[in-house]
């Protein structure tokens, strides 16, 4: 058995639903302190995060990862328990296989075999590692980025370990993120009887056209790196239950996954201006989950592409799509990001697995990526 | 103190919220069974229903009428305690002062004096009352009525004291109601990650463009007698509550009050054809509460027309307009209906009241008919 296989299996083993560790983070400790990384927990409200650096030189290359998983939903739906990691034709199964114990492991030990070979590697390495990325993420990277800034300390480059790839390992690598921006709308109208309309002002109606045209718009049409933006109604509901009433208001919530073609302001004036145009009575809040972002072609996308090549012999496909990662802290900092990890196509559903050949794969190309970019010539 | 005043009165002491009756018809039953009328309970579930008749001959004039009120909402909000009836400023505050209390015992002071001066009338007379209008209504006229059809017993005029009038006493009878359809319709989607939109089919953005129509469709223009048929949209509901969730399908209850000029069918047709228009999968349910109907020119509408203008002075209009009563069950039988009572601009509301005045002239009103109808000249 590999050794990144091993240490997948006992990071399976601890239960770690979101917002809990359980005792992951020790097993990478005392795997990186005796190399030279100083350990330093940065832990915040429920959320455990800990900061494992090694040497203060300049550039920083950071892998990010989360060691808390998603809840494992009915246990008896499962094959085998999702927390007692099984082998079966080829695969690991286990809640947090692929998503993201498996990419934990594979840093841990390319680290392992790169300062073992490169004792005095260029720069520094640091490996940052939450319990609440799959949570609400509010005490975990996010605050972890507030101390490194308020430090002074800058990341130059960050490979996260999400699952990235869909058919293949490495055939696609994220090189940004679309923006996630919510919204709440409350139009008001006047409530009354069904028999007796004129006294009412039905706020499903009056909305219906301004809904219409929101579901149609053409907010963008994407460029060269990301998708059309796009608007997605999550949430309607008006009405009392009962069959006779008219209801005096409505509530519907909903998302814009958007590029960067857009910024917020854009966003948030283009929807106030059909709202007002169709003279709507209304209340409307926003919430920023995330800004866009975009590593265009650097050293990182072009470290990270000629390992993938190398070891697994394909041309990776940079992408930006998908959901919100904790790369969207580390970002705006001016980092360059990337996001590599196994086949994501079992995440967060029953009997999540990974290839057991991919693990050692990833490992190989992780350390190829510090060779890329640290070692010394 | 007048006699109909006093009656209205003790009426509104008794706590009726539907279907309770709580000893009302009692009151009704002790008064006119000593001038001839016999009593019939007609009870069914937790429903009373009482059928009071003078005589077998035809034709056979009704007045009918409920003895139950809506719940009074919270006690703390009233002037004075809804059912301790009090007179302030010449009005008579309390739960079914205005509907419709007041005018079951304007019929049956109207009764006393008619038979008095009239023992050997022409035809036959009932009162038919009932704890179950303003709730469920399953077990109330309904079902008489069936019981009344079995037996062959057929009604050719229905006088019914829902409190018709705006702002004078009888400046408004109705004439007929329109009709009252519902439907709930489950539009049907895809379920998935607001991040993936392809992944998914949003039934809300699928179901857009056809609210937007249904809103906007003129389903007729009315006629003489009917206003244009409205729809409206109760409730509307879609979504997991989660924002990053795009819902898998999306509910709606509406209601349609139509006129003459449109069938059951039509309607049913003619939704169904704009949801197929726009390429929905949907379920769609309905429900007839009640068919339109209309008392064009007839003896009781002019009977009523005229005892209206000799007692108040004023020139009544015939109106189709609010929201359905206990005449949809007698109409269908063929008999000839119209709603006479009281004010209703108070009626389920906090405070509900009736003028003193009114209630005196309402049922001089009502013996002026009697006479209209049934007096041997």
């Amino acid at each position: 058995m590999s050794e990144t296989l091993d240490l997948t299996i006992e990071l399976i083993r601890r239960e770690s639903v979101t917002p809990e560790d359980a005792g992951c983070m020790d097993l990478v400790i005392e795997r990186l302190t005796p190399l030279g990384f100083r350990a330093e927990w940065l832990n915040f409200g429920d959320t455990k995060n800990i900061w494992l650096r090694r040497g203060e030189a300049v550039p920083l290359f950071v892998f990010l990862g989360h060691t808390d998983v998603v809840p494992p939903g009915p246990l008896e739906d499962w094959s085998s328990p999702p927390f007692e990691p099984e082998i079966r034709d080829g695969r690991l199964y286990g809640r947090g296989a692929a998503d993201m114990k498996s990419s934990v492991a594979a840093m841990t030990t390319a680290l392992q075999r790169f300062v073992v070979r490169h004792p005095d590697h260029k720069g520094s390495i640091a490996v940052l590692l939450t319990s609440d990325e799959e949570g609400s993420a509010h005490d975990g990277v996010v605050k972890v980025v507030d101390v490194l800034t308020s430090r002074g300390t800058a990341i130059d480059w960050c490979l996260v370990g999400e699952p990235s790839s869909f058919d293949l390992l490495g055939d696609v690598i994220r090189v940004g993120r679309r923006g996630s921006l919510c919204g709440v709308l409350r139009v008001l109208g006047v409530q009354g009887h069904v028999a007796y309309p004129h006294k009412a002002d039905n706020p499903i109606h009056r909305f219906a056209p301004a809904l219409h045209e929101l579901t149609t718009e053409v907010w963008d049409e994407g460029n060269e790196f990301f998708p059309p933006t796009s608007f997605q109604v999550s949430n309607i509901r008006a009405g009392t239950g009962a069959d006779n009433v008219i209801p005096g208001r409505l509530e519907m919530s909903f998302n814009f996954r958007f590029s960067t073609e857009l910024t917020v302001d854009d966003i948030q004036r283009r929807v106030e201006a059909i709202l007002d145009r169709h003279g709507l009575r209304y209340e409307l809040s926003w919430r920023l989950s995330g800004a866009p972002f975009l590593t265009r072609e650097s050293e990182l996308v072009e470290a990270t592409r000629d390992a993938i090549a190398r070891i697994t012999g394909r041309s990776t496909r940079p992408d930006t799509g998908g959901g919100t990662s904790d790369g969207r802290f580390i970002a705006p900092t001016g980092a360059q990001v990337v996001e590599l990890g196994p086949l994501n196509g079992s995440i967060h559903k029953i009997d999540e697995h990974v290839d057991i050949a991919d693990i050692d794969a990833l490992s190989a190309i992780y350390e190829l990526i510090l060779d890329n970019l640290l070692a010394k010539s």
